[in-house]
């Protein structure tokens, strides 16, 4: 692979991972990549947006129900193609293809898309997960969308498990775990601005 | 409190979080302070060292069994002062006045001891937790005291567990999570060096 150096986020909901690798991106002067991926995906697929999103990562409960199965019963099924949903692994090789091309084309941010898992063996990548203090994510989010602190607790709860669930169906690891990301950090204790400051110097370094 | 910048280090036994400790402070020509911190707790006290040892970490055995408690009841039993074996609690105090007041001397990195913990309201704290995959760890203690494998799978178990007792009956908080540090850090991913130059350029910034 390229000697390019990337950055991958993984991050739970609310955790200010996605305003993170914004910042971070704006200051080292590189593009960031994240539901674009979708988008790009979608268009070489030559399916629309929408049906590629609900067979993406929002496609967990109607799935789960359909198949009656937990995360870890998953990771066995999908080796055995004839049982998948034939969309999710399209769409999922898709995103892999062109995750490892933007990794060779130039230096980049990838927020979530197991960016990580897809260039684990690529000499420069950095790659961490973002946690918070769920009490600081409830307020993030019911913010950023006018909830209340319920609804966001409600949606805090569901996304994560969305999350989790596309993390450990395509990789194999455990979802927010540091033997699965080179770094865990805790923006509720080190404050977003300074996980900026950090990266950038672990990218300049 | 002052305003020297602290460096603690918690860590998994085997993960090279002393080694990274120690080259880190080596680097930026810091001391370092760990069990030394017994001994001068000890001296302090008047107590000879290995009695304070017996009483300290390495108590773990001997403490559940005559107590049969696990580290969360026992959180709640060390408010209860009066069924507390008393060094413990002498030794833990002396050792937490020592460490705030070598915060206030000047910049160091300390391993283990809660550090972490005790100095949690200082404003230029850098508090990592270092982890690293069991096999490394393995090699890491198989190497180091010339043990088997298997003897040394079995003190890493041992080892882990009085810190992680020893950790959650003084601090409340849970050993080697996310929300008890700034930051975890994979030694197997990162390796010990990367962690050095990470911790260096934090600590420079």
């Amino acid at each position: 692979m390229s000697e390019y150096k990337v950055i991958t986020i993984s991050r739970q909901f609310g955790s200010g991972g996605h305003e993170i690798g914004e910042k971070l991106a704006a200051r080292l002067g590189i593009p960031l990549y994240d539901n674009q991926l979708i988008s790009m995906a979608a268009d070489e697929l030559g399916y629309t947006k929408e049906s590629v999103e609900r067979a993406d990562e929002s496609s967990l409960d109607s799935f789960m129900a359909a198949y009656s199965v937990t995360p870890m019963s998953y990771t066995n099924f999908i080796s055995t193609a004839s049982y998948m949903p034939s969309l999710d692994v399209r769409v999922f090789r898709k995103q892999s293809e062109i995750i490892r091309s933007l990794a060779q084309k130039g230096p980049c941010v990838i927020v979530g898309r197991c960016a990580d898992y897809i260039l684990r063996d690529k000499a420069d990548l950095i790659n961490v997960f973002i946690c918070a203090e769920k009490e600081d994510r409830i307020r993030r989010i019911a913010e950023r969308y006018g909830l209340t602190e319920k609804k966001a607790a409600e949606r805090i709860r569901k996304t994560d498990r969305e999350r989790k669930f596309y993390y450990e169906t395509y990789t194999g690891l455990e979802w927010g775990s540091i033997y699965s990301h080179q770094a865990l950090l805790n923006a509720s204790l080190l404050g977003i601005d300074k996980i900026v400051d950090l990266l950038e110097t672990v990218y300049r370094a």
